[in-house]
């Protein structure tokens, strides 16, 4: 397996618009673009930072796994995504090598893009989102 | 103000050499160099991925503020840093707008760097470093 670069890191907000004052004004970032993500119930702004990009999420349902994070932890980092070359031998390596995954096969991430989510118990507490 | 890339992505462990076996192992990263920073209580291992690094930070006394975060929240993401061109604009510019910062001058980081911390309130709950 070769990690080729930080694809992106995700902070969860309450409030998107509010959230992007300091990212944009302190920071002088720009959002590159916003989606709405109805299975993962949120919505998120992408801000580039090199080759990597700043996503900030914004829960949209109080049920979903984003929001109980929002509510038990506060606002902050939430996940940070690599991206590979392959996602599906990426996801048979891990499988061999004992990793617990989050789910078995790869899923819709942000733009239609395969993901794969490392649980954070075979991560040191990170939530390990991997992209093809 | 400009970032000009995510310069490092800080994970706390309570222990570096059992947190390599996922990030080496498993995710196939390499230790490019370790260090010790008496000054944090801290040593860390840094891991490259593209222009990024990880680091892995492990406190070496228990008053830390670094094993007060591991008490408190558990291993996980600790901080992101970005690498922005002058260190002493980017404070005036952060001073100029009222962000909260950790110190009023820039302390010496990994490397002895420059750097400097935004407070977690001014954040959205992250804490942001930045490196010349």
């Amino acid at each position: 397996m070769r990690l080729l670069r930080v694809d992106h890191i995700a902070i969860v907000v309450p409030d998107i618009e509010e959230g992007l004052g300091f990212w944009q004004t302190a920071l002088g970032l720009s959002v590159d673009h916003r989606e709405e993500l109805p299975e993962q119930e949120t919505i998120v702004a992408m801000l580039p930072v090199g080759a990597t990009e700043l996503e900030l999420v914004q829960p949209t349902a109080d049920t979903s796994g984003m929001a109980r994070f929002l509510a038990r932890r506060g606002p902050g980092l939430h996940h940070i995504c690599f991206k590979v070359e392959n996602i599906e031998t990426t996801l048979a390596e891990l499988k061999a090598r004992g990793i617990r995954l989050i789910h078995d096969e790869p899923i819709a991430g942000a733009g239609g893009r395969k993901v794969i989510f490392v649980h954070p118990k075979s991560a040191c507490g990170v939530l390990v989102e991997l992209v093809e």
